[in-house]
C-alpha cells in the first residue's frame, strides 16, 4: 500500500474544509486591527458560558433563524462536540437509551458510547428519519429514551436534508413523550441553492412548545475547526445544568478563539465568506456529481446533496464497501465505509464521500478509480452469482 | 454593597495574571511571522492528543526538569482542568473516594464532586501533606481511594512549596498502595529565587517506580489562561484511555492556540518571558508581604510563599473569614474565603490573598483595609471573650 499515505493518496474521507478555503486574510486583518486592551482579554479566563459580546452576535444569527434565543439560553462550547458531550453528561447513565438516527454522525456516536448509553438507530429515508420505524421503536421500549440526536440539514454522512413534512411529523411523534430532540445544525448555513434556504429552517424555530429541543451549531464548518468554536441553544434549566459541567469540563472557551470569531461575525466577513464556500462547496458537489453519473456503473444509488459535505453511496447488497475501501486504497483513493456511522457497526453496503477538502481537479480522477474498483467488484459478484 | 462590583474595588480574590503582563507583544510578533501553511493549519483540526511540534517541545521541557517524557505520554488539553476532568473520568465512578490536600484548588474540587465521588481532605502543613494523617485515612479506609490530588509546587491555595523529605515520604507512603498520584503543577515555575528551582522537581521525575503519577501542566500561569492549555504527562496505558475520552470531550484542541504556544516556546520568548513573570510575581509578593507585617495586628500567620500567586492567612480561631469577608466588601476590598478549599466546605478561618492580579500600587492600601476589619473582629471577639 505504497500509496495510502503519500502525495498521491486522493481522499473522499476527511469531512473538513479544505485548507485553502480558510479565511487567513480575514483573520488577518481582525488579528491586527484589535485594540491592546481587547488582545489583553484574549489571553484572560472568561465566563464559563461564554464571551457575552460573542454570545450577542449569536442571538442575532439565531434570532435570524427564528430560533428562541431571547427567551433560551446559549453557551458557547469548544465546538458542537463538546456540546453533545456535556448533554450526554446531563442526561445519560451508564445503561439509559439514546436514539440516533442510522447513519449518524460518528462522533456524536463514540460520545455515546463513551458514556456507555444503549444506543438505537433509525433509518433514515431522502426526506429524513423514518417516522413509523420510529414510532414502532418508541412503543415498544420499556424505558424511555433520554433523547434523539439528529442532524436534519445536509446530514453527515447521507448528505440529506429533512422536508418541512417530515420535520413536521417527527415533531408530533415526539409531542408528549419527553424524549428531548437534539438538533445538531453544523451544516445549515452550506445549502448551494440560495432558494433552498427556507428548507433548512431549524426544528426549534416550530415553536412545539410540548417538544424540548436542544440545538446545536458549529463554527468548524464557517470559519475553521481549529478554532473549536460551537454553541447550544437550550431551555434556561437544561442551560443551568450544562453551564456547571461546562465548568469542571475546562472552566470555559478560550477568550482568544471567541474574540476573533465575534469580530468575523460582527466586522460583516461572516455574510461573504458564507457565499464563497457555498459557491466552492455546490461546485465541487457539481463536478462529483456529473462524475459519479458519468463514471460509475448502474445500480449505484444517491441523492444529490442540496448542500454539506457529503454525497452517500448506496451500493447493491452484493457488494462490501469494506472490501472495496480495501482495494481503493491499494489504488491510491479512500472515503469512508458506511459501517463507520451505523450504531451496529454492521450495515456494509454505503460508502460516504466528502468533496469539502478536495482539491476540484482531483474529484474525477478519484471518481474514475473508484468506479474501476467498484465495477471489478460487480463482475466479481456476477461471476460468483453464474457459479452458485 | 456600592463597590462591590465598581471600579473602586480592591481585589485580592482572582488566582488569575494581572492583564497588564500578558505577552501580547511577543504573540504579534509569532502570529505577524506565521508562514501561510502555518496559518491554514491553525484554521484545521489537529490529532486528538495535541499538535505534533508541541508535543516535542513540552517533551523537551519535561526532559530538563527530570520527567520521563520519553517512555510516558504527553496528552495536550484545554487547561490542566481538562485533564483533572478527563483523569476523573478515566478512574473515577459514584461514590469512590478521592484523597486531596486540605485546603485544595477548588476547581479540582468541583470536578470531582461532578463525578460524584467522595472527597478525603488530609490536612496539609508548611512542608507538604501530613503524612501521618495520610497514613491514617489510607489504613482505616475499606476501599482504597482512587487517586491523590496534590499542587507541591505554590501550593493553591496555601501558597507552600513541599520540602524534598515530605516528597519522599510522601512517595514512601504511597508505594505498594496502588493509589494513583496526580501531581498538578500548575505553578512550579514560577518561583522567586532561582536558588529555589531545583525545590520544585516534580514527583514524578523521583523515579518512584512503584507509585502510579500523572502529572499534569498548564499555559494559562506562563502564558495566558485564554490560550486554554495545558496537558498531562503519563504512562501509555492511562495516555491510551485519556485520549478515547478526550475524542469524546471535544475532539482535539485548538489548533491556532497550540501553534502560537509552540513558537512562543520554541522561538524563545518563554524563558525571558518567565524571568519577567517572576520578577514581577516577587515584587508584588513582596510589597504584600511587607505590608502584612506592618499592618496585621498580632495573631495572624502565614508562611511567606517561595513563588506562585498566593498568601494564605491563618486567623486566630475565634474569628471567621467568612464574617470578614462581608466586612470587607463593605469597605471596598475582597479575597477569597477559605472555605471554598474546604472539601468539607467547614473550615472557616483562613482567607486567600492573592497578589498575581494586584497592580503594585493598590496592594498596600487593600492591606490596611483588611488590617482594619481584621482588627475591629478582634475587638469584639475579645469583647465577648470578656462578657462571657
Amino acid at each position: 500500500m505504497k500509496q495510502s499515505s503519500g502525495k498521491g493518496l486522493i481522499s473522499f474521507a476527511g469531512g473538513m474544509p479544505n485548507n485553502d478555503l480558510f479565511p487567513v486574510k480575514q483573520i488577518d486583518k481582525i488579528y491586527n486591527s484589535l485594540s491592546d486592551d481587547t488582545k489583553k482579554l484574549c489571553f484572560q479566563y472568561g465566563p464559563t458560558t461564554g464571551y457575552p459580546p460573542l454570545i450577542r452576535s449569536l442571538q442575532k444569527m439565531m434570532l435570524k433563524k427564528g430560533l428562541p434565543a431571547k427567551t433560551d439560553k446559549i453557551l458557547v462550547t469548544t465546538g458542537s462536540l463538546q456540546a453533545i458531550s456535556i448533554i450526554t453528561q446531563e442526561f445519560v447513565n451508564e445503561g439509559d437509551i439514546i436514539l440516533t438516527e442510522n447513519p449518524c454522525f460518528v462522533g456524536a456516536l463514540s460520545v455515546f458510547e463513551t458514556y456507555r448509553a444503549k444506543i438505537i438507530g433509525i433509518p433514515i429515508d431522502e426526506e429524513g428519519i423514518d417516522i413509523d420505524a420510529l414510532r414502532k421503536v418508541i412503543s415498544t421500549l420499556k424505558r424511555p429514551p433520554k433523547f434523539l440526536y439528529i442532524t436534519p440539514n445536509f446530514h453527515n454522512p447521507a448528505g440529506i436534508l429533512y422536508t418541512e413534512k417530515r420535520r413536521r411529523a417527527l415533531l408530533e411523534t415526539l409531542s408528549g413523550t419527553d424524549i428531548i430532540l437534539i438538533e445538531d445544525d453544523a451544516y445549515g448555513d452550506l445549502y448551494f441553492d440560495v432558494n433552498d434556504k427556507p428548507l433548512t429552517r431549524p426544528l426549534k424555530s416550530y415553536h412545539a412548545y410540548d417538544v424540548e429541543i436542544i440545538y446545536t451549531g458549529s463554527f468548524s464548518k464557517i470559519l475553521g475547526p481549529g478554532f473549536r468554536l460551537g454553541y447550544m441553544l437550550s431551555s434556561p434549566e437544561i442551560f443551568e445544568k450544562a453551564e456547571t459541567i461546562k465548568q469542571a469540563l475546562d472552566a470555559c472557551t478560550s477568550n482568544f478563539m471567541q474574540i476573533l470569531a465575534q469580530h468575523f461575525i460582527d466586522e460583516g466577513y461572516l455574510t461573504p465568506y458564507l457565499d464563497f464556500l457555498r459557491k466552492e462547496y455546490s461546485e465541487r458537489k457539481e463536478i462529483l456529481q456529473r462524475s459519479l453519473e458519468e463514471h460509475l456503473p448502474d445500480g449505484i444509488r444517491w441523492i444529490e446533496p442540496k448542500g454539506g459535505f457529503y454525497i452517500w453511496l448506496r451500493l447493491p447488497n452484493e457488494l462490501s464497501a469494506s472490501a472495496i475501501f480495501k482495494d481503493c486504497l491499494e489504488k491510491g483513493v479512500v472515503f469512508v465505509a458506511g459501517k463507520t456511522f451505523d450504531p451496529e457497526n454492521e450495515e456494509d453496503h454505503n460508502l460516504r464521500l466528502s468533496f469539502s477538502n478536495m482539491p476540484k481537479k482531483e474529484i474525477e480522477k478519484g471518481v474514475v478509480l473508484l468506479s474501476k474498483v467498484i465495477k471489478n467488484h460487480l463482475k466479481v459478484s456476477m461471476l460468483y452469482d453464474t457459479n452458485t
